[in-house]
């Protein structure tokens, strides 16, 4: 088995490989920029990239994809028959490729399919594979990207935008939101917000939208009827048709009168937030800005662990990397990451306390030289006037 | 290099591991029907199935995942760190479980991570690698799962009817479709059938609404104005929100007069269709129902190949399986499979032809055992009336 060589960086030159689809696989589709649901072949060496194709999605790619050559998969399956193979693999016809343009070592991504590395090896080729980001300049975005990301972040406030006037419309019926006679429920509000989202051309999957106990679980989507003075989490995560970026925004609201403990960890939270978006930048460590929102909460008495049986506190990240995939590096955690001018990161921090509530309140920001560009201009409030 | 056994077969006392992402990979969520964005780990031996979860997962997981049990990823963490790992890697907390059970070989599917799978190599794990189907049984598919892409056909169908109304209503004005004053196009339609769908939380991607020369392509999605007098292909093929099922369905229609060479090229993908529909059953050998497809399309003077430098004919496959992926085995086509009681596949031939334009037919069929049940039901027409 080759060493892996953690320092590894792709450039123009690299021999890369990839095989996916990249409906479900982001780094082919930055790669290609050409989108099939099925898993299709990217290989780049000596500065040209290039795919082979089923004949099926030959024109498409051709016309479609950003990139040099397109070339036909069968040629490679005919030359492999023709030189005795009865029924080619992909392991062959990739081999006839690689042999073709006298290249044996391929830079493969982590999640690079075992088995075809296997065969792979066992002709002869060394493959080395190397962990997210595959592509390093996948993390710095251009400013093509960034308005890629902010025109996603325009739908998903406009479509909370809309949302929230249904809960101020609605009344309070012995604890329940009640709207021309129909009573809210997560169900009902999450598929109002993803029918907005899809007006302006953006998917929203697990959209979520969790009252009381149930947003205590940070990945719970809530489920229904929503209630009264207790405070409703709204976590929007939508990609765009369009152009396959993503935007991300959580904010926590509540109809009604807040309990005094409730207002009190949301201005906690809130501090939190602002405390991290006002120290993202270019050169800083996230994992201090990560402790330093644990330690705001700390100093206001908020603890952070198993209570009672159950995670209880500030149990998660501060924030996450965002572009064409939901989540991808870098993280603003417990771990190492010095922040790059360019990366897209979430600042989410939140409490969760089943007697009390939960409340994550989430903007995502451009990280540059002395500062962060916010992304996101939606208002932060509890209660809905 | 662990040879490849081409006959593993996965049954309850099987040692099973899967590291992924279940928004993306069906096998994982298959196996756990547990729902998360980031990827996590299912192992499965002596009969019982696991979850290694990180924290902030952990109660979801055991309140809605159907693995037998669920342990905290941060116990065998810790347990690495106190032997000495200063940073363990997902290969030192899985290599840890893997001794607590000793067993040391484990089959994981075929898109295994190669870096994964060189690191518990490296420590002495073996792997063997399986190719889909993975688990044989997702082939077969249960009343419920039947029931599941029943109702996403439906919803399907709904969708569908309500978007040809839109049809039926515009003017043919200078050749283009308009309605209310708006031209209609491949994507205000396509906006239009994903907008039901999605009332009927269903999610739709990438749904085809094409229109002449366009649909030559059959993976073009569709761009521009629909123009009269020409076929329009509908490929419309969501997954259900609430089951993660698919439907998949493929009319193909016209609004004002069909031109002959059309109206023949309509009658001969119908025919072909129909011929393929009355052959599967239980025992058929799928190859054989393509070949004869092609062959009845022949026999009509339709070739199939490379024609002024485009493929044109009926260049794909005749179906797909489908299920909690949109295309999984087995296909219907050159290659050999015969058919099995409880597989759900589409029947899907087409005819593209730039000069006289593309139709494709399509409906989602049971395999049983002395035929098929047709799970659509919606009409065949060329002409919208």
């Amino acid at each position: 088995m080759p060493a892996q060589d953690e320092t590894l960086k792709i450039d123009k030159n690299s021999n890369v490989l990839m095989v996916a689809g990249s409906e479900t696989d982001a780094n082919i589709y930055y790669a290609s920029h050409f989108l099939a649901p099925d898993p299709f072949i990217y290989l780049q060496t000596k500065g040209t990239s290039y795919l082979l194709m089923n004949d099926l999605e030959l024109d498409r790619a051709r016309a479609q994809s950003d990139v040099a050559q397109v070339l036909p998969y069968s040629k490679y399956e005919a030359q492999a028959k023709s030189s005795g193979i009865e029924s080619p693999r992909l392991s062959d016809v990739l081999s006839l490729f690689m042999l073709e343009q006298s290249v044996s070592q391929w830079i493969v991504p982590a999640n690079f399919s075992l088995r075809l590395g296997d065969a792979l090896r066992k002709q002869g080729h060394t493959l080395l594979t190397k962990d997210e980001p595959f592509f390093e300049t996948r993390a710095l975005k251009t400013e093509t990207e960034v308005e890629a990301m902010r025109e996603a972040q325009i739908a998903v406030e406009d479509a909370l935008d809309s949302t929230l006037d249904l809960l101020r419309c609605a009344e309070i019926k012995d604890g329940l939101l009640v709207l021309e006679g129909e009573t809210l429920t997560s169900q009902s509000v999450r598929r109002h917000l993803d029918l907005a989202l899809m007006e302006k051309d953006c998917i929203a999957q697990h959209t979520i939208v969790s009252c009381g106990v149930d947003a205590c679980d940070p990945h719970n989507e809530g489920s229904g009827p929503l209630r009264a003075h207790e405070s409703i989490i709204f976590d929007i995560f939508p990609r765009s048709n369009k152009t396959r970026y993503h935007a991300d925004m959580t904010r926590t609201v509540l109809k009604g009168k807040a309990p005094d403990a409730l207002k009190r960890l949301y201005d906690t939270v809130l501090e939190g937030q602002l405390l991290g978006v006002s120290q993202v930048k270019k050169g800083v460590n996230g994992r201090e800005i990560h402790q330093n929102i644990m330690h705001c909460f700390e100093k206001k008495g908020y603890k952070t662990g198993l209570i009672d049986g159950r995670m209880q506190g500030f149990f998660h990240g501060t924030g996450h990397g965002i572009g064409l995939d939901i989540h991808e590096p870098p993280r603003i955690s417990k771990a190492d990451h010095v922040l790059q001018t360019g990366e897209v990161v979430t600042v989410e921090p939140g409490l969760y306390y089943p007697n009390i509530g939960a409340v994550r309140i989430e903007d995502m920001v451009l990280v540059e030289d002395t500062a962060c560009r916010n992304l996101t201009t939606y208002p932060k409030f509890l209660e809905l006037d």
